[in-house]
């Protein structure tokens, strides 16, 4: 084995050395001394029965989601509420594209969780179709069906100057492996009449969330999901059936799903009446696609760098239009970029981590990533966003988000000088944080 | 929207039809009769302010891992050792391709779980380096890291004659998202000598486990891992560190990794002196990638089909070797096959979810899977295994599966009149059942 350094292999040596870690020479280690590890065994709790049929995480891991208020507050001031619970996925502290089901964005319950015994549950297809049928949970798993792995991203996402963290501009979104019946599968049986053009799909919820949604779509890619990252879809992602709209907003996702309906035309439903009451701008022109979008969450607001020298920018990037073609970063503000690398699996409408070496000197950056999706369109720059609207800055901001649409402007980072993160948006008067589900 | 039926339709009607579900009809039940689920909202336990910071599942999912004995016990004498806990994956319960990471097996910890505080764990990496270097687990995840879905697979496993369900028979293993950083990141660090030829990796468990590894495969995919499905690695899985050695025997994955000694040739380990005395039969020759191999899921041991139909036989496939090409399925004993979807992500070393719609009529019949994997390689019969290593039957079972190596000859299940789901391999005597990691 030559230990003749290659290009890539002085880059990464300058790059630890650099980036100060001030590494341990192992010298009077081999020994072992230095190692205190070995045999230090703690035959403790987590060894428990329990702990040995349902795994646990350490007792040095606390990270949690992150609890938000109703959907009227504004982001700054979490409030607790069992009874409407809404919990941001923690952004900067993931890895990798799939999100912890434990950890992943629960938004916007409106009358709190159905407590649903699955083997009570009935799921109805009706409407336009020939055969009306009800189904159990046990029958639907009987059906085909289809794993697949997609970001879920609520429209209250928002890269936002309040926003202190990562968590609180994007946070509302989380990617998982959903299992379930496409409803092609369901539409086979119970088939679909002559007119048939929309479906409204309606929640178990006590508010009974109803979203409407073109036929054109649920032929396509909508599936009806019992699994979510290997085990049943859990109560606050939907349990026992929900559906998953791939790259669409989050609340067509509807959860505790009990009834598809199949009409002949769009409908305003009660939650979109009373929530959705505007028209609202497409950022995708005849499509309900969301946007091509990304953002860096390491380093994001409130990291901090600790030393100079050589870091790993990383970050997420998706897009409703399918697959995620490039990544790139900038560290000048957007005055030039570079093409980032795609790290693990690239999939259509699910997450893509990238990730950029950066050498930092101690000099005041921002840093901000913009994504390009397999169609060839750009995520925005703030500005561009608000142009291409006719929308003045402000506006931006005091739009509520289900009116405005998918808000996948750049979002940028300032790295200050003592290595402190913070949001490099320039501050706004009133930033209004009413969303969807 | 036409209605009429397509010969993919016709199929599933006739499938959910046939399958005899009863599905009742909706006619009376658009007014929303028979769907008691709207409104009965409770508020319950699974609000509270815990379950936002990090969510669980219902109350109604009771899936459990299997608990195993020691590693020297028969499979169907489960003893629960909450000092040396094995248990394996409910692969009968599993869905798509990515294992729960609380369902996933964690099979024989020599000597507990270490209890490891990660601000105190550190990581050395010396030997044959210029440098050689300790590493705290914050500095770890400073470096380039990848995410990749792999699976991983205990040697252990093995189709059984005694093996009642699928989890008996292959449920020492799971697939996951693991993150973590290349050994060439580090060997970049740290400057590889001429004469690096193997690397032993040590874990921090009272036994100090150990593997030697090729270094050509250490430079090819092999990851030093603290992600794993979005997460810090659990303590039964590792946790703060462990080695990702992809389609490798799962006692290469060295866990609560706390040091990779780079040495000139290979070396016989305490635990592979003591466990692995003899030499054994390499099933691909000149490597140690795990062969092609798949399983089926559902129906398998123990499930009962509830009535004559379609059913849709599903399964997962694997292979050391790459992708996974193609699944055949046959349900006459292996007389004919048919060729099996592969649903959803198709990625390397990964666990791939194959599904096939079979029409049942209440006759006795035999089910199994047979993997071809992107380098051509077909999984093999019991009796092609054997005679490839010139074996006899009986030796398949009483040879101790670190001794055999990776058995991946075919499963059948016998789907009985009754439609209850039984072992199709004809009994033997001995079965010895002692495996590795």
């Amino acid at each position: 084995m030559d230990s003749k350094p290659s290009g890539r292999r002085r880059f990464l040596r300058n790059g630890a050395a650099l980036a100060g870690m001030a590494l341990a020479p192992a010298g009077g280690i081999a020994s072992g001394e230095a190692l205190a590890n070995v045999g230090e065994v703690n035959v403790s709790d987590m060894n428990a029965i329990e702990n040995v049929l349902y795994g646990r995480r350490s007792r040095f891991v606390t990270t949690t989601r992150i609890i938000e208020g109703s959907s009227h507050s504004d982001m700054p001031r979490p409030r607790p509420s069992p009874t409407r619970p809404s919990a941001k996925t923690p952004l900067g502290e993931t890895m990798g594209i799939i999100t912890a089901t434990s950890l992943h964005f629960t938004t916007q319950h409106h009358y709190g969780i159905p407590d649903i015994n699955p083997a009570e549950h009935r799921f109805m297809v009706h409407g336009l179709v020939e055969r009306p049928l009800v189904f159990t949970v046990d029958e639907l798993k009987r059906l085909p069906s289809v794993s697949r792995i997609h970001f879920l991203e609520c429209v209250g996402n928002r890269p936002n100057p309040n926003a202190r963290t990562v968590s609180d501009s994007h946070g509302r979104m989380g990617c998982s492996e959903w299992t379930g019946v496409p409803l092609t599968v369901l539409f086979n049986e119970v088939g679909l009449k002559n007119g048939a053009k929309w479906i409204i799909a309606e929640g178990s919820d006590g508010g009974k969330h109803e979203k409407s949604i073109p036929i054109a779509k649920a032929l396509d890619d909508v599936l009806v999901a019992y699994g979510q990252n290997g085990e049943p879809v859990r109560p606050d992602h939907g349990f026992p059936l929900r559906l998953i709209v791939p790259g669409f907003e989050g609340i067509y996702n509807v959860k505790w799903l009990r009834r598809i309906k199949v009409v002949d035309r769009e409908y305003l439903t009660f939650q979109e009446h009373s929530r959705f009451l505007s028209s609202k701008p497409q950022t995708q022109p005849n499509s309900y696609d969301l946007g091509p979008s990304s953002v860096i969450t390491y380093p994001s607001g409130t990291h901090r760098l600790p030393t100079h020298g050589t870091h790993i920018i990383s970050g997420l990037a998706w897009s409703g239009g399918g697959k995620v073609r490039k990544v790139e970063v900038s560290t000048d503000g957007g005055k030039t970029y570079k093409e980032a690398e795609l790290s693990g699996a690239v999939l259509p409408k699910a997450h893509t981590r990238f990730l950029l070496p950066w050498r930092w000197e101690g000099e005041e950056a921002i840093i901000q990533s913009r994504c390009t999706d397999e169609k060839g369109q750009v995520q925005p720059t703030e500005a561009e966003f608000a142009k291409f609207f006719g929308l003045a800055r402000a506006q931006l901001y005091s739009t509520i988000s289900s009116q405005l649409g998918h808000a996948n402007w750049i979002m940028p980072w300032r790295v200050n000088r003592d290595g402190n993160v913070t949001n490099a948006l320039p501050p706004v008067g009133v930033v209004t944080d009413v969303h969807g589900d």
